[in-house]
């Protein structure tokens, strides 16, 4: 932190001084911005926060509801996106706050007598420490709380502009040429009507996303849903793993993913509740909450949870869906014309809950669109740098998609279909570097090198993330992470 | 961290709800409280974070300025206190803001040069690793906002009565028996007088103490006072430690103590002006900064500080005085009734600077008052454990100048008194606990207990403190520091 260049900082140092736009902000939503991003989710919030660092640009983010987020429903944060939270400086009070994961263990039908599970194994998280961060459980609510700390922090003194509905968007041409259509969602003005002109759109919509369908893309992907009752509860429960994370399967194939919550008293069950028939026509929403409890009562036998508090749950339908591509450029105009409307996150990929993945992907969706948009605003980089982000992000939700279908199918698996008795938790050890953040591999681009003098550095493999290294600093002697000196600050 | 007791807590779990005194917290200075403490400083904002966390007690603390201390000069803060800033939950964001110290330089004259140093040791700060916590440098003003921080987001919600000075106190009788006068430091009610009744008072109010001198303490100690300039500044050099803590002396008897700022640009510099002589009449006090400068450059030839900035600077004195009671009971009096008025910090003990002792040992005194206080005034103690504050701290006071007069007195000598040629740094590298604050060994009392069966429990010496020990809890196999586990509650 290099925050005394000229003198004392009185106050605390994580506040910067405003600046360029952020000197005189305009409360009200303007006309005309240079980044309108549609949605205050864990995409939009860091391709925000991001665009906060450079008070050269207008950037709003603009949220239907009324005001912050209380209760979200992903929680779970892989190790790479508490090294995405180091550099925008909030790692260690996300990781004082949270759950961490340093083990997780697997239950099954006991050989000998298949009513009763027992444990069939424990494993580490993060066997080879691939980082010096750990795997959280934290509310997505907190992870947002954050970003919207560093974007009011920043030089362009952020935040979102709640209230307001996106419509639809036309691409046209001139300075701005993106004509979105906003509507109010509430107050006297509620569905009246707004139009603000943008140079680049950021769809972080989610899985409905109105932004997507403006620009034409199709999501595809399974027939059919899959469906889980979640519950956060708080119980009486003689199970002796119930503060760890743990895979549970009974002899009748029902399964349970069981993940302790933040603050040491509430753990959240993933029940399976099995494929969704095609007329379902919404039976399976209906599932109780007694349902729920019920279910997750047989298949932990000969344990039992008296559920003595629901803190929140819900009933859901997944399927694995993907769409197209990233950006507002069809198929046929690849190399005509560079982007000028992006979607991130769920608005591009959907897949179960079970690996703990959506908002850690939907984030590196942010910091790969956010920190482009910057410098090719600033006039840094050319407008070809935008083609890069579907071209680097598409693959990577493809990858998570095939990754969590074969995680949720062997999950989902009786156990007489195994093939081996510990094909589970093989696959969990032997895959652990993909959902922990890792396996991001970007291609050769005008990014990315080419792999031909790859023997020159081994160990790091071009176009994936430096691991950090601890050092010593020679001037101080003081021991520091090599990889934290490097912020969020856009450069 | 337990804050889920009940469910979500969606906002930020440092955010305390409010309870008590707390719900509808007077912004105006009350008539009647049960505990004033009267200054700001690190001694008086420590015992109010504490207080505050008992939501049934109305603890004010009033401070003569008008608002937040802008700059402070202390900044040494030792690895005790920083596991007390633990216990206050903010120790990981304030190491993050400040200079760590991990080594210490100690540079000399030239043997075969003396007009030249040269660097004759460099010794680690804590080589036993004595704590879990690193020593630290940062501005006396950035505790205070911390500690301002855990006070409003305490149950008691509270905050500094700022513009009110401590004109004197009388201790009488009644359930408020220390009847307070203050006056206003500004604003149409500009000296005004104000009368407030407490049960307790708790002067933190400095040097010139007059809490300390309502109650008929004396200060006992030197005669003279020894001059030191001090100045925090940017400059170019070609001295290689400059970002190191660095005891340097000179041939001629000057010497310098160099403490690198947070923030990685500034430094201070320590400056030894030699005692004062008795006919000086302030005469020391008007050495300017071009001559601290010179004088510093004199005495780290052959380099050179070549000062652009001046961020701040002073001249000032000190001796080494302590005060004989840290209460208002007289000797003849013991025994016989309990204390109503403590002084805390400043007030009881002066000292020089180069130990990095006096914020430090002042904290301590506010976390010894403040838990006690608490006790008392909700009944689960005897107002007679009050005496134990004045038992403990005057030795520990005692104790610290002691040290700090060996220690001021080793690094003014000239090269030829030393005993030996590394006098200085071994001096440093034996006496480590005792700066560090890890020495604090209370007698025993209605609190601790006698000796007679520390065999049973070697290494953990009865009447100090428990060092922190990683342990891995069961239920989570999170890795976890026992010591971590209490918080400073008031439990």
């Amino acid at each position: 932190m290099h925050f005394h260049h000229h003198g004392y900082v009185s106050g605390d140092p994580r506040v910067q001084p405003a600046a360029g736009v952020g000197v005189d902000r305009p409360t009200q939503l303007p006309d005309e911005v240079d980044v309108l991003i549609v949605g205050t989710g864990p995409a939009g919030m860091l391709t925000a926060a991001q665009l906060s660092q450079f008070p050269g640009i207008t950037t709003r983010i603009v949220e239907r509801r009324g005001g912050r987020l209380e209760i979200g429903q992903a929680d779970g944060i892989q190790a790479r996106s508490v090294e995405t939270f180091q550099a925008f400086g909030f790692a260690e009070r996300i990781i004082a706050e949270a759950y961490r994961i340093t083990e997780m263990a697997f239950w099954k039908p006991d050989p000998r007598n298949p009513s009763n599970i027992v444990r069939a194994a424990r494993t580490l998280d993060d066997p080879a420490g691939i980082s010096e961060f750990p795997h959280l459980i934290v509310n997505q609510a907190r992870v947002l709380d954050y970003f919207a700390e560093v974007m009011a922090n920043s030089p362009a003194r952020m935040a979102p502009d709640y209230g307001y509905e996106f419509r639809g968007l036309e691409v046209g041409e001139g300075d701005y040429p993106v004509t979105v259509t906003l509507a109010h969602t509430s107050g006297p003005d509620e569905g009246r009507e707004r139009v603000v002109r943008a140079k680049y759109v950021v769809g972080a919509d989610g899985a409905r996303s109105k932004v997507r369908e403006s620009i034409g893309c199709t999501m595809a992907g399974d027939q059919a849903n899959h469906a889980w009752g979640v519950m956060d509860v708080l119980a009486n429960t003689d199970f002796p793993d119930i503060r760890l994370k743990c895979a549970i399967q009974s002899h009748d194939g029902g399964s349970i993913l069981l993940i302790p919550r933040e603050g040491g008293h509430l753990f959240r069950m993933y029940v399976d509740l099995g494929e969704v028939a095609a007329d379902d026509r919404g039976a399976v929403r209906k599932t109780t909450i007694e349902q729920i409890i019920a279910k997750a009562n047989a298949i932990i036998h000969p344990f039992t949870v008296d559920v003595r508090n629901v803190a929140w749950h819900s009933v859901y339908e997944v399927g694995h869906r993907l769409t197209d591509r990233f950006d507002d450029v069809l198929p046929a105009e690849l190399g005509t014309r560079t982007p000028r409307v992006f979607i991130t996150g769920d608005a591009c990929h959907t897949h179960s809950a079970k690996a703990g993945q959506g908002m850690n992907v939907s984030m590196q969706d942010g910091f790969n669109i956010g920190w482009k948009l910057g410098h090719v605003l600033e006039g840094r980089s050319p407008e070809s740098l935008l083609s890069t982000y579907s071209a680097e992000r598409q693959v990577i939700a493809k990858n998570l998609i095939d990754f969590d279908k074969e995680w949720s199918t062997l999950m989902a698996k009786k156990p007489e279909e195994f093939n081996s008795p510990s094909e589970l938790e093989d696959f969990y050890v032997s895959t652990a570097e993909f959902p922990a953040g890792f396996m991001t591999q970007y291609a050769p681009s005008m990014l990315i090198g080419g792999r031909a003098h790859q023997e020159l550095a081994t160990g790091f493999p071009i176009g994936k993330r430096f691991k950090s290294a601890p050092v010593v600093r020679v001037c101080d002697t003081n021991p520091l992470h090599l990889g934290h000196q490097a912020a969020a600050d856009g450069r």
